[in-house]
């Protein structure tokens, strides 16, 4: 038999700027990066997304957005900034990814030219998922105006849409080419978006920065009620961790079946899609925190007044930590537990769970108790 | 401004295996490796995808690799082998990659799981891509059936569809898991497919490997009359320099404008698709081929008689080397010369054109003088 060995590494680098007012003229975050990566021979272009209750609460934004880009050296905007809905529904829309695709086609852009997601999360992961099928993948560059994005999936290299009712079952991996976080986005968030954006903070210190977590138990109220400087610590240092997780531990596509990012997503996912998505991504990872910290508890790892502290932490961010749906229906597993197989299938290989071996630590399991998990959503149910 | 830097490597590794008759079950191949890919914990499932031309020529086939898998420890088979058409028609027909798409989630192939796509290059594409975009990318088996697909696109790292006429515009980057070629399929292709599908070695000869040329050459006669143990060295020579191109030459996912691998190809791309894929991939490429040799000749770079040879070398394959849409019509551009814009958005960036500065050294340019151009285009008119 013969035989020939192909091997090679690809190299994946963005940076995640911080800058307030991105589209000031007087802003030159965004520009600089832009004309790093201008050529003489030949202009690049530019396609912005545009979320539209972004554009509705900013009304001057696509006027801004159209006059900051005429400025910068070596790049030309397409003619039309189009503006979609935001929110989980657009990820359930293939003919919109479509049409997306249509307009890269449309504007020429090529694979040097960029195109610009400016929202939420769900759009977010739309337009990344145009641009990377689209000429085998265009570059991409995210601008995330919620909480939920800026802290964590917009910093990430993931994209993807729904199908057939299958949360991102359509997606890959494509790494932005960078990321711009714009805290003046925040401030029209509804106080809905605003405290539930919070709970992958709230994740990502538990499994992994004791010190982060009782920062934010620490300032849980004031974040809650809007205090900016906590909230520009929370989603730094969350994004970081982020970061730090994807790029260094050593499978940033998630080739393995350890996912301890996935901490409280299992039953989050499942009751996203149970409830038609009236529940937020934050609220069902609130409820999916809840459940796994008290299992963690259950199972002896997590001490009682841990336990405690976190379902505190969750509700002064006033996020529920519980649903009915995660009980028993009429003596039929819940719905949510159910779901355990088509998480383990979605990762791929075996069923892989992270816990809380301690606050700060998380730590992973192959199975789930389910006369435990049943006892946990009760203890859910009783201390809401 | 406060900033994070993220920066990642991704390995990625692939063997290309050459065996005849994969799935008799005395050959142990393909089971090999699967089998070291076996977990304890879980039982990996497969899919396989097959071209149905290459089941008609080989009527046992079906049963042979259900038999086959069978005896695979740690992996179980999909209860139905789906047959699809070959040819570039499948690149056409979306809702036949949502059917793939469908058909993975029906039968649970998660991201340790395998779809193997038996057929020629078209079928490889479309399924490599289904793979591709399913939880964010399942694993891939490639098993070409065609001399195109074994010594070109199969042991390459891309996949694609077409998409309102614009060839491969969705698609992306998405190595397979394992390559096997067999050479039986080979001894069931038509005359056609068996000539065409060699243009590629004598391509990357061209750029690459002046005595792979000189022997593709000594050969060319006996290649074209079936000569399979010339064949097989063709194959696997060509296949050779794809892989440590693709993987030595520092940009495996094409983020740069220079693309030596594509030369004869910026026509042959728009000739498939203005003749309706009438024109083989490799009857084009062939008369890629042509024109831009002929075109190196008339810069001055490729001497009279090396220019002569090449048409040779496709003549003896019984490839065109012209066609009448490379000529102006009623005055009016060539079709196929005005897609050089469109070759360039594809590909993305600056104009960049492969030429030959001699027999086994390609070279780069970045504009193309349209009158010499038409000029090389009658020569290879007056030279089939």
């Amino acid at each position: 038999m013969e035989y020939i060995q192909q091997n090679f590494n690809v190299n994946f680098s963005y940076g995640v700027f911080f800058s307030s007012n991105l589209f000031d003229p007087a802003n030159t975050c965004l520009a600089t990066f832009l004309e790093s990566k201008a050529e003489d021979a030949y202009v690049k272009k530019l396609l912005v997304i545009l979320d539209g209750g972004v554009a509705a609460h900013h009304p001057q934004l696509t006027q801004q957005i159209s006059r900051y880009f005429e400025q910068v050296r070596g790049f030309q905007l397409a003619p039309e900034i189009i503006t979609i809905p935001g929110g989980e529904g657009v990820k359930n829309d293939l003919p919109l990814l479509f049409s997306l695709v249509d307009a890269i086609d449309k504007y020429g852009i090529d694979r040097h030219s960029y195109v610009i997601g400016v929202g939420g999360g769900s759009l977010l992961d739309l337009v990344g998922f145009a641009a990377a099928i689209s000429h085998r993948g265009v570059k991409h560059i995210r601008i995330p105006t919620t909480v939920l994005s800026q802290n964590d999936s917009g910093v990430g290299v993931k994209n993807g849409v729904n199908y057939k009712g299958k949360k991102n079952f359509l997606g890959s991996f494509a790494p932005p080419a960078a990321v711009f976080n714009d805290p003046v986005f925040l401030t029209t968030l509804d106080s809905r978006d605003w405290r539930s954006g919070m709970v992958e903070a709230v994740k990502v210190a538990l499994i992994k920065d004791a010190a982060f977590f009782n920062r934010i138990e620490a300032d849980s109220v004031a974040l809650t009620a809007g205090d900016m400087a906590a909230m520009h610590y929370l989603i730094y240092r969350c994004a970081e961790l982020h970061v730090q997780h994807i790029g260094g531990a050593g499978d940033p596509f998630e080739s393995g079946s350890s996912r301890p990012l996935d901490f409280g997503h299992w039953s989050a996912h499942k009751l996203e899609q149970l409830t038609n998505f009236e529940l937020r991504h934050g609220e069902a990872v609130s409820i999916g925190i809840a459940v796994d910290s008290v299992y963690s508890y259950l199972l002896g790892w997590l001490s009682e007044s841990d336990m405690q502290r976190i379902l505190t932490v969750l509700k002064n961010m006033q996020l529920p930590v519980w649903h009915p749906l995660l009980e028993k229906q009429n003596g039929q597993p819940s719905p949510v537990v159910a779901g355990l197989e088509e998480f383990r299938e979605h990762l791929g290989g075996r069923l892989t769970i992270s816990l809380l071996r301690e606050v700060g630590k998380g730590e992973e399991v192959h199975e789930m108790d389910l006369d435990l998990l049943y006892k946990a959503v009760e203890i859910c149910k009783n201390n809401q």
